[in-house]
């Protein structure tokens, strides 16, 4: 069977993954789910894209992965592309789900539609300390609006604060788009995170920059982690084989 | 549970909700469903927008509805979003199902196709008493096409002529988009009426007129009140759920 | 019960619609599915269009068929259009499957995305013998990414090579465009053979083309008679029912 590296987006952290892990490891295949630099517990929120990738990068090589799928989700998704320039021959696919896959230049805010991208850059404003805090109704109604109530209110007490210049520090991605390694896309068909405007979805707008891929749709929000970990244990399995 | 005010669509009356209000009741939920102005049996054809709403209005401040979750289907919508102005307080949360949200100063019409605009208007120029009427191949293709023939027939029996200067009256929405109520949208993933093109469809396009808002989706024609109404309560729950 | 018949797509023939017919006659249907002319076993791969359509005229009307629901997949589009055109009174409906709706004057490469065109060109050029074979990443990543490995290849192993003219012809279909047959879509709805771009995409900007039709959609991916055909199978019964 496969071995899955899952990486996790803003807010989050690697022990979320725990259900849709298990529910993988169940079909059989070996599942890391590492933590991006500036979402550990008591992180640094002053935390840049390099340093955050950085422990990724750390975590395959020590552990000497070899044929690894690699997934990442929303904001993950600018993580394993610039991984992947670093561990491309250790790489044998690349799934994105309803993940950004950033233009070469730009920083992941370019690709938000910009009510978004300035509620964001306020947060963290505000807050001062280089880390942004999703406020519950945003996350309720746009992020997890597939959950009970309750769901939403625990999940929502899981989450960390996220560092904001992971989000605007321009990403060089010329070797990433030279890149040959084969790739999917995981689209939940409810995620409004980022609209479901034409000009601004997930899928086809970001999907499509990766050139050729396999598609595998199913049912929900942004976070089926939480609402549906089986249903996306199933999704990233199809996405993930050969 | 929750308080529901289900408004129907245009050629549709508050008794076609039957199946869909016991599914809701059946899960513990307060469910009326009154009848839109100009939709009683043997209404006055000639009804203006204005008209439509007024009895809707009454039914609300008559019975003392409070905490009210108020739902519109397809036309329904522009009649909530004018009964919202009048009785924000007592409303809880905005439910729009494959339903217009219409742009301030616009009517039902100007947010149609034309080709579509354009049948209907001469639909009731035909008639000549105010009211306009579907002819069965296009409510059996384009309005009810997961339907058997048989029940695409018998719940085309049911119809009533609809009122056409509900649909032509220029609609002051102003008050509407000031409002700071939570506001949910449901689609259904088959339904045709505003045809699918991009710049007609129901969702995203009419949809995110509403700032954010709680998007559930679920398979089916723009009339599952007959082809799925444990379907359609099930979805109602979700969009209207805290 | 209805009377099908059922036009396969590029590289496919009449024979490997035979999971999808036995579940149609299973629900009482009568269904046949000719091979189109360039498509037969050993075939002459420098078939014209005009050539293409000419045995499935002959088909129906040796045999006499009436009262016929057409389905074309795909390429089958502008075949059954073409058909149409010459057959219309024996036809009670026509129903396209991600099928091509070409504009009046097109070929099928006009409608296609210019790099997927321009891509089978190149394919046919360097074969030289009129016909045009898809490479295997291409169909498991694109065509049928739904299928498990095994699955993917048992199928590609079946397909024949493509008259590549059949695909550059420009087709008189003004006829076709006057024709008042009734008509239906389906629309899977993870098909990426024609990528989910909106100004490429089958549904809606194909399927729009039609005027007036039924809507019909189903999970999966270009070749559910493949992956899925008992539930093709049922998407075809309700596209095609009165």
């Amino acid at each position: 069977m496969a071995t899955f590296v899952l990486i996790h987006g803003a807010w989050h952290y690697g022990e979320l993954w725990h259900d849709t892990a298990e529910a993988l490891r169940a079909k059989g295949h070996v599942v890391h789910h590492p933590t991006i630099g500036g979402n550990e517990a008591d992180a640094d929120l002053r935390t840049t894209h390099a340093q955050a990738c950085a422990p990724i990068i750390d975590y395959i090589v020590a552990n000497d992965l070899r044929d690894v799928v690699l997934l990442g989700h929303s904001y993950g998704g600018t993580v394993i592309s610039k991984v992947a320039e670093v561990t491309a021959d250790r790489i044998k696919r690349l799934i994105y789900w309803n993940a950004f896959v950033v233009q070469d230049g730009n920083c992941l805010l370019d690709e938000c539609p910009p009510p978004l991208a300035q509620a964001l850059e306020k947060l963290a404003a505000d807050r001062g300390d280089g880390g942004c805090v999703l406020p519950f109704p945003i996350w309720r109604e746009v992020f997890i609006q597939d959950a009970p109530l309750e769901l939403a209110e625990q999940a929502y007490a899981r989450l960390r604060p996220h560092p904001i210049a992971t989000f605007t520090d321009k990403l060089d991605l010329s070797r990433f788009y030279s890149l040959d390694i084969p790739k999917s896309y995981i689209n939940c068909t409810e995620d409004m995170t980022l609209t479901q405007l034409p000009e601004f979805g997930w899928h086809p707008r970001m999907s499509h920059r990766l050139g050729m891929f396999r598609l595998v749709q199913m049912p929900g929000s942004h976070e089926v982690m939480f609402t549906d970990p089986v249903g996306l244990a199933d999704a990233i399995d199809r996405a993930g084989r050969d």
